[in-house]
């Protein structure tokens, strides 16, 4: 794949309400590095920006942008507010803040009318966003498809390498 | 108030996120007749209109709007989005639709960041965002307070009149 | 798009926990028919026939399916079970059932494991995973993009239309 | 404004169930105090002082308190109790305390009956209850309305500075 | 009991936030009565008619009141009113009302600020709010207890009447 | 199993917590009557009959009872107080009742204390709490097992035939 | 009140169901010290030690014991238990434990079933418990009555002392 | 029960999603080790090592394991993986993780569909998984259901001794 994207344009666009979602979100952004897939991340509120919010969404598809992934905790209206204005896929990351720890985030990304949909993964699951991110992408690049699956098996063994140690785990209670 | 407010432009904006809203959000009007306060009522869907939305909020202030009414259900952003692009009192009534019943369009239309407040009343309390509109609007005009206050007096006598047929009921057990 | 996708084998496949998800699930259906995206539909359950699930997700790719469409209710595995067993996007679709009305089944297929990501959308929003799916396939077929342009003005359109109709409404309160 | 203002009675009265609650709340004053708007704030509950609580609600209007914000966790009787006494505008605060976290607070305060409505915030949004009681003032003091707006602005510049810093993070990665 | 009670003023005060409250408690009215215990019942809200709410708190006790028995819907502040008005026992009944169905109102009547009790029943738990002012009295009248504890056997006795109805009724499966 | 169980006394007792639960539990005793398994059902409260339920539970050991199946709804306290009583497996069932519809059920059965544990199935799940039961006795007899296994084949098939039917119903949408 | 009680059986029974609960009781032990009411308190489990705790209720009325605290946590039984075997009024305190913080504990000490009831008080609520025993025996000792009122005085003036307090607070911001 | 067992293959399978799990599930490891019934404890993911589920779950029967226990977090779907390839008891331990503490854990283990039970223990109730696992197993070993009968009398006058000793902390408040 790094023949195909190496010199290109972002593919995904990551989009936070607040610099305080970097935390998590930086995750998504070394998943999309470690898999060579060009990304932006930026930060931009549905509500304290909303016009830049609505530049970045309407632009995003003539920039070669395939898929955004928007986080944001709380009444999180970022994910639904760039879904209104673009047709390229959006996946919506609820973030874990405030007193109701993310349920009120997940509620309000998931809950789209029909015609707008959000692609939602789990509270704080940045790395799901960017690992769906790619299969999506994938649809286009075989490429980064074969490295998705290179990454499956990496987890699998990597559960097995666990499966080991828990043994040694397990003789020092 | 009425010869205040009598050929004037709106002073209440009411827009519901569907129109199946409108059984809900009917009542919210006829309050708002009822005080004799001149109001506008549309359709108008953050996601599915946002461009129209957005508007309404621009151009809310200098047409002579003083609040604005916000209904919708599910992930109910259309408060909040109308909130992002003024800084006239926004009130959000969260509609109960769909399989949560509303306590998602509670959450989303509340759990607003910080400089974007909106002004939440109860899950299809559509009366209470009228009134709280009058009460709001009140701070400029004198008479409809007193209208207000008389308000609060039928409704105090309703419950004396609900007091006395409590009586008949309950012997009749 | 039509020339391109006829003849063609199924580029969505949506499968359901159980038969009585149909009632739902139809709207997904008729979704991709207006969209000429070729689909299939059956039921599979996670939990009665995983072995068939496995096959299904396992297959997928190869019989030429883009994306995967799971809907389940109550403890729904289904979607998570299928991302488990392929690396093509799989949305997840909870069905409002059971005592709980579909709010185990939202959590139940969006809160993913880091890794095997599921596309949640809300609950019984099957519109909404047709919808999410052509955008994912969008990514390839730049025709079903422009249809979904469309669509999204008829949706404005359609506000705009019952926009007028309040009106009438409103007048006979 | 200033000029308006000063030597003013109170515009806003902020009233606190508890004064562990004023960690919470002083975010309120200072975001009045840096729009110049005349506060007072006060402890005040609704269960141990009631007769207080009726007396500042009854008050208030004579007074020239033309908003009151209303902070209380838990079962959060306070803005109620007080909206139950005054036709003025009463903004609640649930506050985020006990073993719910804000959520009991949340559903105490926004939940009123017909007739007597609480203009609600999210949970521990003391700064949005200040910034909702300016718009509402805002109403009739047009000095105020530009300082909103100016604060908006400021907002906005504040997310574009962020979104700065954000890159240089994400290089550090 | 009969005789101490008869021509007593009433010992237990029933007061519902509305009306409609009425198809609920009037369970609670029949368990006084079967009870022999002399009982008022009225409609009065909290935040329609506050005043008329104090009063009947504070002279509860004077009248000869023993305990009050208070239900209500929604954020449901007329027990805790009550409660704050009076030293008397409090129950409070949460009401099933609105898109929560009680589940605010249980929250808005059990999470009292400490000082001010109020004795919590479920929703719509009438007929136990009753039982348990009957227990509460029972420490001043022994014959009161001993109904107590006869209603027990009965409530036994009905059991094993429903275990031999039951026998019939698996038959017929 | 038939050979086995014959003339046995009963192996799974099933007791409810009112006869209203019948509706719901008569599944279960349908599920054991096709697997031969002799079983007895009645109603016993936790609450009511205390004594009669702890007789139960002390006796079931020695009447040979190997599984007990407790339904209760609410605060449903009846699969914890057997418990409490035997060593032998309860399997909880929570109703679905009242105003919360099953999940006060649900906590009230599965969050027991460490040292008494309750095998919680899902609200309502009345057959899976009868095929659990039969699992578990399996352990020792292994003509149930055989059946059960049968029965999974069954569902299977069920599933196919089901997969057939919806190709119809998706040609008629 | 003194010269009543001294020498005298404990009127107060306090129950918990585990030693960790300890540290929130001891509040409600200390509410009942101050007002000099005999108490005792104990550790007994519904479900490690029902035998116990069955004579714990079934004896407290010859004792003398004219109400039961109970508290517990998670799937709290101890006060419905101890409901179903006695008339004396029973109060419950929902103890905050485990992963659900106590929310499970309020729906399993409150919603009970007709003919049982507990006296809810909120979760965690150890001394509302304690005030709650000390109203309703007061309806037997009139002096306790009179010192709930001191109590409520002193609350009062506790809240003055605060709201002074606040001032100084306020201008250290 | 030592004789039987020694030198036996394990009787209790337990698996975890996880190996962050295993300071929860240790304890359940500690329970069977103290009740000398042989088991083995291993990772196993149902979403990144579903082969080895399936394969885990499939040849349980025939290695003599008698029943599984089964933890995972968030969309815990392992418990009900294995069930689905399995008619041997499952028991579903929900664990606290993540964002939703277990909550969404436990509706995704507990709420399965007709035909494919999992016996739900609390959220990281690892000890009653443990002691569940012994009651069904005791059902072919009556030693061990001895030992559960000695284990019983422990936790009787654990509680027995902490009631001494509450009294000793009760004096030094």
């Amino acid at each position: 794949m790094n023949s195909k994207f190496k010199n290109q344009s972002s593919k995904v666009l990551i989009l936070m309400g607040s610099d305080s979602d970097f935390e998590v979100m930086k995750k998504a952004a070394k998943v999309l590095s470690d898999m060579d897939v060009p990304f932006e991340l930026d930060v931009c509120s549905a509500h304290r920006t909303p016009d830049r919010a609505k530049k970045y969404a309407e632009e995003a598809e003539e920039r070669g942008v395939e898929v955004i992934i928007a986080a944001a905790g709380m009444a999180a209206h970022l994910a639904g507010f760039l879904a209104a204005h673009t047709t390229i896929p959006v996946i919506g990351v609820p973030i874990a803040s405030g007193a109701l720890n993310g349920f009120d985030a997940l509620l309000s990304t998931v809950q789209m009318p029909p015609g707008v949909p959000v692609a939602t993964v789990g509270i704080n699951a940045s790395e799901n966003a960017a690992y769906l991110a790619c299969e999506i992408i994938s649809i286009k690049y075989s490429e980064l498809r074969n490295k998705l699956k290179e990454k499956r098996k990496e987890m699998y063994n990597k559960v097995l390498k666990k499966s080991e140690e828990i043994k040694t785990k397990l003789q020092n209670i």
